[in-house]
């Protein structure tokens, strides 16, 4: 089991990442002592790494509920969390109750959103069971739901107090899920550390495989680069900007093929593509590096393309994303590889971008 | 004009009292120049103060716009929440925008949790219309919205960036609701400052009659008392809760009543009779100081006694209370007159209370 820290003074937190880490995991039975208890998890996940949990739980906590959300990202709603609510009330959860929240990124980001807000904030855990969730979601603090307008537009930081990564949770993992949080593994590679891109593109096969080592070192190495983007800027007002590359393009995409269509990861991927071609025609990156993206985007399993639209339709979509600024969409662009910068871009290179890699 | 600092580190905020503060405030100014703005009001301060506050914007904002709620605490929800939501998102308002409240206790709330959550938190302005809000809930960064389980019960600590309370918008407000926010001032003399208290006593006639002059010294005051606990407690872990005196047995009244039914400082004012004679069986005050408690309330036109239900029924009401921990609910009560303690009570006293107070 290896830990990796997240320094954030008084919110500060471990994150455990290893194999077979869920059943009677010590740190998890520690934080739930004599308290009231609620897992929050999925119709997916319920019967399977939710139930390991329950158990490690049981002996200790003083209430243990259980909250099943329907699955999907087309449930990341007000109606869903409040689910959360209902449960919480019903079952007269107070402050000092706990929230662990097991399953991908939804239900984190759920979970995580309702103990943000629930009698203005109450502690949770993330045991987060799809490499998106792992590599990225999980980690942070970031919560929250969607809007009909837009993705993430309701929610809050609110960090957890411990997050358990088991990569056996992937083992029931579909293949099109794991290629999705592959897009977040090479990104984290991508914008912070070149041979870390080099040592996972080599890699692709083998975490496609689901080679737990492979699984383990990639999921550790990922939390560590987004636990010290985080530690430097946990509220997003600088540096933490550059975990979005790739973003401002995947979200336009889900937004405009409506949630769900493609999977967050997929939209990503294709994002990067953008990003990267982007990055090369103002002169940040040789078209080598820009090549080099795109092949593993594709040797993950990952769309290098986005869908057919015009350029106005991509940058519509944009204009109401929340990292945009007054309207204008800034981007974030590779400064060579394994570093990353945050700009706005002149349209006439959006929109060479946007038709080279779109269609 | 007087100010009144709150000081919370980076998150420090001045309150302004005065009478004609509305009209071209500088600070308001300084705050909203160049940023996109909206009002958030209600159906009953739209076209007074928010019209004031609007003329001073206008010159300053990159863009304005005017939410308007619908009026009433039966309003404080999800529903009503999502129209800011809404409202926010169609225009566009990225996370550098600025709300602005303007209004009583339940537009201040939802403001301020709708700043909290939109895209994660932005920054927004407190513009109190109402005593409550003026004395109470505009101060302290609590905000929120009810469940139909309990009041308050999905909400953030958020603190504004500023707080302006003009007197004048008291000269509109219904002498009902001028006695529920006196119930508030009645309270922080209570808990925290003997001398005030006597001074609000001998007042509540000037008060009740809108005395400018009075109105404009208590709010300070109240606000001074306010802040000083919420600086040494922002996030309620300790001190803070006993500026919930009166309150447990409040929301009690509020929550079986219906939400709308007592205004909040009714149910405030006898919940503070009721904790008050609380106090005296538990030997921590004489009879003397109770009564001069319950004579303050009954002159400032607030019930003295809660609705005839059976102690049960109180006690029920009360376990759902966010205060209450693992379901006992714990008391606020006078520690002598100036000064205030948190704990629990055994149930004959409290049996004895609800039935001397209510009925």
């Amino acid at each position: 089991m290896r830990e990796v820290p997240v320094s954030l003074g008084e919110r500060s937190y471990p994150i455990q990442v290893g194999s077979g880490l869920l059943a009677g995991n010590e740190a998890l039975a520690r934080l739930a002592a004599g308290r009231m208890v609620a897992i929050v998890t999925d119709s997916n996940v319920a019967a399977l790494h939710a139930r390991t949990v329950a158990d490690t739980l049981r002996p200790h906590a003083a209430a243990l509920h259980e909250v099943v959300l329907p699955a999907g990202e087309s449930n990341k709603t007000w109606e869903t969390l409040n689910r959360i609510f209902d449960a919480l009330l019903e079952a007269r959860f107070d402050r000092d109750a706990l929230l662990v929240a097991v399953g991908g990124g939804v239900v984190g980001d759920m979970a995580g959103f309702a103990a943000a807000v629930y009698q203005r904030g109450i502690e949770f855990v993330q045991v987060p069971t799809t490499l998106l969730a792992q590599v990225d979601s999980s980690v942070g603090g970031k919560t929250g739901i969607n809007h009909p307008l837009g993705k993430n537009m309701i929610g809050a930081f609110h960090q957890p107090r411990l997050v358990l990564i088991d990569v056996d949770t992937l083992a029931t993992l579909p293949d099109r899920e794991l290629s999705a949080g592959l897009a977040e593994v090479i990104k984290h590679g991508a914008i912070a550390d070149a041979g870390y891109f080099d040592a996972v593109a080599a890699a692709l096969p083998a975490l496609r495989a689901k080679d737990p080592a492979a699984l383990a070192a990639a999921v550790a190495r990922s939390c560590e680069i987004k636990a010290s983007v985080v530690e430097r800027d946990e509220r997003e007002g600088g540096v933490r900007a550059i975990l979005n590359f790739g973003h401002t393009f995947g979200h336009a995409i889900e937004a405009g093929l409506g949630y769900g269509e493609w999977l967050h990861g997929e939209a990503v991927g294709a994002g990067m593509v953008m990003a990267a071609d982007l990055s090369r025609r103002l002169g940040l990156v040789d078209a080598a590096i820009a090549a080099r993206l795109r092949e593993a985007v594709a040797a993950a399993g990952l769309p290098v393309r986005g869908p057919g639209w015009p350029a106005s339709r991509y940058v519509e979509l944009m204009s109401v994303d929340k990292k945009a600024r007054q309207g204008t969409p800034r981007f974030v662009l590779l400064d060579g590889l394994g570093a990353a910068r945050v700009q706005r871009v002149d349209d006439a290179p959006l929109a060479e971008t946007l038709a080279a890699c779109s269609g």
